[in-house]
C-alpha cells in the first residue's frame, strides 16, 4: 500500500474575524470557539488569546487540523502550505510537522500553484504518494467520521481518479460553491457531474431540495501523480514552473511569483473529466464569520457564548469573544440580544449578529485611514 | 458686604456610572461628557481617563463645580466637604481650594451633618458669611445664568432666609423630589410653599403642567447663622456635636460618626417656615446615568456619541466612553443603535440607552460575588 501525505492549505488571511484576526494573526492561527467544543471546557467558549503559548497553539483551527488527521496520516508525512511572512508563526501551530515541510509561498497565487508546490515536493520522496489536501481553517465536530470519509476517498482515488468531499448541505447557503453528484462508484463514491459557483438563493434553494448537491469544501484526495498529470495537462506554465523549482530551489522567490493565480477548482477539479466525489456529513462549518462562530459555541441557558466571569441580565443569544489584552476582563451585558462584542484591548466591535459579514466594512474603513497597526 | 462662601458636597459614591465609576472613582472626580460641551472639543466626547493628570483633574465634575462659582466666590473661599478615603484624590480636583477648607467626613452621614460641619468652620472665620452650598456631580450648560440665579438667592437670603434653587422642570421626572411655588417675595425669589418627596409618574405630570413646581436640586444659599439657627432648632443634636467639634477637631473620629444620618431637605429645609425659592433656568443636568450623558455629549450626524478613532456604520443614537486601559482604542460599530459601551481597560459594558438605570444590577451581582477589585 501506497504511503499517505497531507498538504494543509494555511496562507490564507480573512479578515471577516477583525479585530481578532489580523495580517499577522489570521483565522487559522486562531483558536475561535471550535476550541472550545473539543476540549469539552465546561461553560464558556475559550478565551484563550493567540499568543505563541502551547495552550493557543494547540488550540488553533490550523493546530486541530493537523491533529484531526493524524491517526491516518502521521505528522512527519504532513505538509503545510503558508505564506512567507506567516512561517515562523505557522510553525509553532504545526508542531511535528518537519520543518522542511512547512512551505512559505512568497505570494499568495491562489490554491492551484499551492497544490501543485507541495504535491511536486512529495512527489520527490515518493513517486506512488497518495495526498490529502485540506484547508486549514475549517471546524469539524465527529472527527471519526471525518477519518471514515478520508478513508474512502483514499481508496476511491485509486487509478489516477482525482476525488474530492462534499459536504451534505444543512441550508440554502448562497456562500459556497457546489458539487452536482452524478452516477454511483464503487465504495461510496460517486461522479462529479460538475462543478458549479456560488449560487443566488433561488437556486440554492433548487440544489438543496434537489439532493443531488453537496457543498464545495475545498478538501482533495489524490494520487500525487494523477494531480502533477492534470496539472501538466491543463495548467502547463504552473507545471513548468514547479519542475524548474525542484532543479533549483533558491529560485523560488523568481518562479513562485510569476505562476498564474488560479484555483485548483477553476484550473484542474472544472476541467477534468475522472472526478469523484464523496458526501461527507460530519459536522463540518468554515466558521466564516463571528455568526459561525457563535453557532459552534457552547452556549448558556440564554444562549449567550460569554467568556468566564460575565454578568448578563436579560441578555439573548449574544457572543462575546475576548483576545490579547482584553483576556479575562469582566463583561457585563445587560438588555441586549443577538449582538457580537469582540475586545482585543486594542480594538472593540460591536455589531448584530446578523451583520456578522459586514466586518469588512470596518476593514476598508481603517485601511483606507491607514490604520495598518489594526491589520 | 458680608463675604460669600461656597460648600462643595463631593462625598458621593454612586454606582450608576459603573464601570467608569468605582468607590475610588466617583462620578464627581469623572469628567464624563460634561467636560466636552464646557471645552469645545470638536467632534467626539472626551476620552480622558479620571486619572489624577492635569488634564482630568480639570475636568471632572468637581472641578467644573468650583470653577463654575468661582467668579463669584474665590477659591480661597471654597470648602469641599468629602470623605476620608477620598480626601486626596479630592484635593487634585480642588486646586487652589485650601488644603484645611477640604473638608474629610470620617463617615457619610447624609447631607445635613456635612452643612453643619461646614457651615459651622466657616462661622468661625466669619460670623457674616452668607454660603452657597453646591452639589459636586452636576452639570449646568448656562454658566452665566446659574451665576445670576446664585446672585438673586444671595440677595433674596438676607435677614435670615434660607434660599433655595428650584430647576425649572422640563419633563415630569419621577427621580427627583420637587419644590412647590408659593407668593411671590421682592428680587424674582417666591416663597417655598413646601418640599415634596419624588412623586409617581401621574402626580410628576401634575406637578409639570400646573407651572407651580420646580425640581429640588439640592442647591442652598443662606446667612451662616440662619442656617446654625435652623439646626440648632432643628436638629440640636447635630448642632451640639458640631460645637463639640470646633472645641477639640481631633475628635472628629468619634463626633462625626455618631451623628444622625439625614439630609437638610428632610431636617431643617422642610420644616423651616423662613423659606425662599429662586426658580433657575440653566440647563441644568444631574449626569444621573449613561443616558443623561449621552442627552449631553457632542454627537456626531447620525446623534453617536463616539470617541475618537471610532468606526461607525448603520449606527444610531449610541454613546461610547472609554478610560482606563482601554484609552485610545479603536471602537468599530456596525448597525447598532441606541446601545451604551463602556469600557475601562478592566470591565466592558454593553446596555440599551434606555436600560442606563439597571446598572445597578450588574454592581450587585459583582458584589455578591466578591469582585471587589471592580467596586
Amino acid at each position: 500500500m501506497s504511503k499517505l501525505y497531507a498538504i494543509t492549505m494555511a496562507g490564507g488571511s480573512g479578515t471577516r474575524f477583525w479585530p481578532a484576526s489580523r495580517a499577522m494573526r489570521p483565522k487559522q492561527l486562531l483558536p475561535l470557539s471550535g476550541a472550545t467544543k473539543r476540549s469539552d471546557t465546561v461553560g464558556a467558549p475559550t478565551t484563550a488569546t493567540p499568543e505563541h503559548g502551547s495552550t493557543a497553539c494547540n488550540d488553533s483551527l490550523l493546530a486541530q487540523t493537523i491533529a484531526r488527521i493524524e491517526p491516518l496520516i502521521p505528522r512527519a508525512q504532513q505538509y503545510i502550505v503558508t505564506a512567507a511572512r506567516l512561517g515562523e508563526l505557522t510553525s509553532l501551530h504545526a508542531v511535528g510537522v518537519p520543518e522542511a515541510q512547512i512551505l512559505r509561498e512568497p505570494s499568495a497565487r491562489n490554491t492551484a500553484p499551492c497544490i501543485a508546490w507541495a504535491t511536486w515536493e512529495i512527489l520527490q520522496r515518493d513517486l506512488d504518494a497518495r495526498i490529502v489536501v485540506l484547508p486549514s481553517d475549517h471546524f469539524i465536530t465527529n472527527e471519526p467520521e471525518f477519518l471514515r470519509v478520508i478513508e474512502m476517498a483514499l481508496t476511491a482515488c485509486a487509478k489516477g481518479r482525482l476525488m474530492t468531499i462534499g459536504i451534505v448541505p444543512t441550508r440554502p447557503e448562497t456562500g459556497y460553491g457546489y458539487i452536482e453528484v452524478g452516477s454511483a462508484l464503487a465504495g461510496g463514491a460517486c461522479v462529479v457531474q460538475r462543478f458549479v459557483e456560488k449560487p443566488n438563493a433561488t437556486i440554492a434553494e433548487q440544489y438543496v431540495t434537489s439532493g443531488n448537491y453537496l457543498w464545495n469544501a475545498g478538501m482533495f484526495v489524490y494520487e500525487a501523480r494523477a494531480m502533477q498529470r492534470a496539472i501538466r495537462q491543463w495548467l502547463p506554465e504552473i507545471a513548468t514552473g514547479m519542475d524548474a523549482l525542484m532543479a533549483d530551489r533558491s529560485k523560488l522567490d523568481t518562479i513562485f511569483p510569476a505562476l498564474q493565480a488560479i484555483s485548483i477548482d477553476n484550473g484542474v477539479m472544472e476541467k477534468s473529466e475522472n472526478l469523484g466525489v464523496i458526501p461527507g456529513d460530519f459536522g463540518w462549518n468554515d466558521v466564516g464569520s463571528w455568526q459561525s462562530t457563535w453557532d459552534l459555541a457552547t452556549r448558556d441557558e440564554n444562549d449567550n457564548a460569554l467568556p468566564a466571569h460575565a454578568v448578563s441580565f436579560d441578555a439573548k443569544r449574544n457572543l462575546v469573544h475576548l483576545s490579547g489584552n482584553a483576556t479575562g476582563k469582566t463583561v457585563a451585558l445587560v438588555g441586549v440580544s443577538d449582538l457580537v462584542v469582540v475586545d482585543t484591548g486594542d480594538a472593540l466591535l460591536v455589531m448584530p449578529r446578523e451583520r456578522a459579514q459586514d466586518v469588512r466594512l470596518v476593514v476598508e474603513a481603517l485601511k483606507s485611514r491607514g490604520s495598518t497597526e489594526l491589520m
